[in-house]
């Protein structure tokens, strides 16, 4: 087999074997098929995309092209959740351990955060002495122990997909629906769980902008991954404008824990006890809706937050940041953002949100920054509220004074400020099942 | 300027600023874009085309990528031919001492042959002593003195063209119009003629596979080569069967001197004096039938064959090789391919030709190969020639006798013998000026 001949067929429109497909994903890996290859028929398949079949060989490929996990040891059902990754998008912080409270497992992997995007791991590492990284054996101890356990994806991961990711980045070759599909999915079944709940983003903070485009990859990843034998569900929620009120790693962990202290922001709340029912409901813990009604009583009743706060102590961070989130370090400079115009608050991009927070500290722009855990952005007016002229937007938090005249341009020229109020956007635009 | 936006600009189908392309190749000559995303963009080149405008740019980036020649010593006017290559194609070596037997100048570089398609400079390299490097002093002083001189490129023309080129031939993306064109012209204007003739070889013995595909190629490089300042004329000529009755070198060294004595085939000795004449034509020499009568004139006086003797003596090559080509060192081993049917010869397939004669040793799979310089095949039938039982169809020459069976298979399988005569095929298809 050549590779010559896999690009060639790709490029005239051809549908490749499951064994062509494993022979590019052995070459990726072991490195004997050189970068400029990869990249040609990465460019192909941007162009002529691939059958269903396809892109399952190819996410099945990523996941063997390195360590797979075996949860068989971990007693009970065992469900994830997974994000396409937003702004101020904390769910899995406060759906993980909703979910655990009713005994259900939980044994997640999560990234990091780049670019405007954040990731669980780094929010997590916001509480001192937290571990992300456990041995297999600690882990999945953990998980039968305390129900969950967080921690960061380890490099032996599907490291087709890390090659494939740092070529399509540079290549532009991101944007094609079986290469995102097949990275995301390769990654997540690498894992073991027996049902996952994709939370596929769509609007100007994630990397789908269209609700047609996401319902579009949703459908093909839910496929994917029944294809795998799991059980599947997608829903598609509101990415155009922040989650929640804050953006930035500890803003973020206070923010969940006031969710689960039943004091958190409308959308975040709604959003978390949607995703934390259905992941209820596909471990056969009734519908949908009932699931969301165990999730509320699980917020209400303190269950999830004690669940958070056993996770955390058994991972070797700090309690009492849970019990009491104002504990906190606290970042030494903020900046008061206030209105210059009245009127309704119309939209708040939430890319450029996620933008303005990234140079406030809060994240990377390539994967070796480092990060200062207190900074980030907490919104006071959120879209559809009156905004008055002197009101505060938002306030911004940093150790680095110098960064706020930036991040402050960029969070107004992200904010529109009207006559009208906003057309209504929902915050769930469709379930794929 | 970023690699990557010149990527996701070509590949959303935008038209590339002379600026963009210029960066692209600065960057492939200097190594300093990597090759990963060269491919990304030949891919995306390959799929979205380029403008004419684009093609030009491009191919003026390749030409002063390296060295330029500076022909404004050579008294005169420069005229050249360049074939796209093939299988038999030795018309430079006939068609060359002709024009330059009326005092118009020849300065040509001439490649070497790759895969079924054979190089000038192989063939001239199989006359003992011929010099194919040559200072350009050397070279600019022959072509006053001689009227004629024939070197082999040297390393530091193009650059860039010999970088993309081994990227196109590992990636499948050889085979897109402007990456051709760009390429052949490149390198072609380079040099420094006044006019030139582009010989566009058509059908399974070159790279063009069809007459529409060919034109398209011709106007395309006419185009370029006008807009470069240079008076331009393209013919397609016929490459679905070997050209002449000799593939190989010091075969076709022979069959070219027999032509120039007037006894050659009529297929190679019509498509040289047309080819001849539009040299002619270029050079204010009257009209192409003008040229044609010229160059036949050229051949029934001697004056071309003795422009020739002239040249091998002038660059090192032994004359008496030219005066009596039975003096060429001959092959071990002969074998005869006898047909084992009878009726019209219908198809000689030129490709497969070109790879039997490989295989016999007058050709390299590899830039790197040596070459067996009086293996080769003479035809001894020809297209619509009608064939009998036990007749000989060609004669098979190697130093190597084991490799005699596979060649005799592979045109035996090129050769196509049945009922009825062929139909007519044109041996030029069209003018493209």
């Amino acid at each position: 087999m050549r590779m010559y001949d896999i690009i060639k067929k790709k490029r005239d429109g051809g549908e490749l074997s499951t064994q062509e497909i494993d022979f590019f994903i052995r070459g990726v890996t072991d490195g004997s098929i050189p970068d400029y290859q990869i990249s040609a028929l990465l460019m192909a398949i941007y162009y002529r995309g691939m059958s269903v079949r396809e892109t399952c060989d190819l996410t099945f490929a990523v996941r063997d092209s390195g360590d797979r996990l075996d949860f068989s040891a971990i007693r009970g059902v065992r469900v994830d959740k997974h994000s396409t990754g937003g702004v101020g998008d904390k769910t899995s912080l406060v759906v993980a351990p909703i979910v655990a409270s009713y005994g259900v497992k939980v044994a997640k992997m999560s990234g990091r955060g780049l670019g405007h995007t954040g990731g669980t791991v780094d929010k997590l590492e916001s509480i001192e002495g937290f571990r992300t990284t456990l041995s297999e054996e600690e882990f999945i101890g953990q998980v039968n122990r305390v129900g969950l356990a967080i921690v960061g994806q380890s490099a032996q991961f599907a490291p087709a997909d890390k090659k494939l990711y740092a070529l399509r980045d540079v290549t532009a070759t991101v944007d094609s629906m079986p290469l995102i599909a097949s990275s995301i999915m390769g990654k997540k079944l690498a894992a073991d769980d027996d049902c996952i709940v994709l939370d596929v983003k769509t609007g100007s903070g994630s990397f789908m902008k269209s609700v047609e485009k996401s319902k579009e990859l949703a459908r093909l990843m839910v496929d994917i991954g029944r294809s795998a034998g799991k059980k599947m569900v997608a829903l598609i929620t509101n990415m155009d404008r922040p989650l929640g009120n804050a953006i930035g790693n500890s803003l973020e962990v206070i923010e969940a824990v006031r969710t689960l202290q039943g004091e958190g922001p409308e959308d975040l709340t709604e959003i978390c006890t949607v995703l934390a029912g259905y992941m209820l409901s596909l471990a056969d813990m009734g519908t949908p809706d009932e699931g969301k009604a165990l999730a509320k009583k699980a917020i209400e009743n303190g269950s999830a937050l004690a669940k958070l706060k056993e996770t955390v102590a058994a991972q070797g961070g700090d309690p009492m940041r849970i019990a009491d989130p104002e504990t906190f370090p606290k970042a030494r400079f903020r900046c008061a953002v206030k209105s210059v115009s009245e009127g309704y608050l119309r939209s708040a991009d939430a890319e450029r949100y996620g933008l303005a927070s990234l140079s406030l500290g809060a994240g990377r722009n390539t994967a070796e920054d480092g990060i200062d855990y207190s900074a980030g952005i907490v919104l006071k007016k959120k879209v559809g509220d009156y905004v008055h002229i002197g009101e505060e937007i938002a306030t911004l938090f940093s150790d680095n004074e110098g960064a706020f005249a930036e991040a402050e341009k960029t969070l107004r020229d992200a904010t529109e400020i009207g006559s009208t109020p906003p057309p209504e956007e929902p915050l769930v635009y469709g379930v794929v099942d």
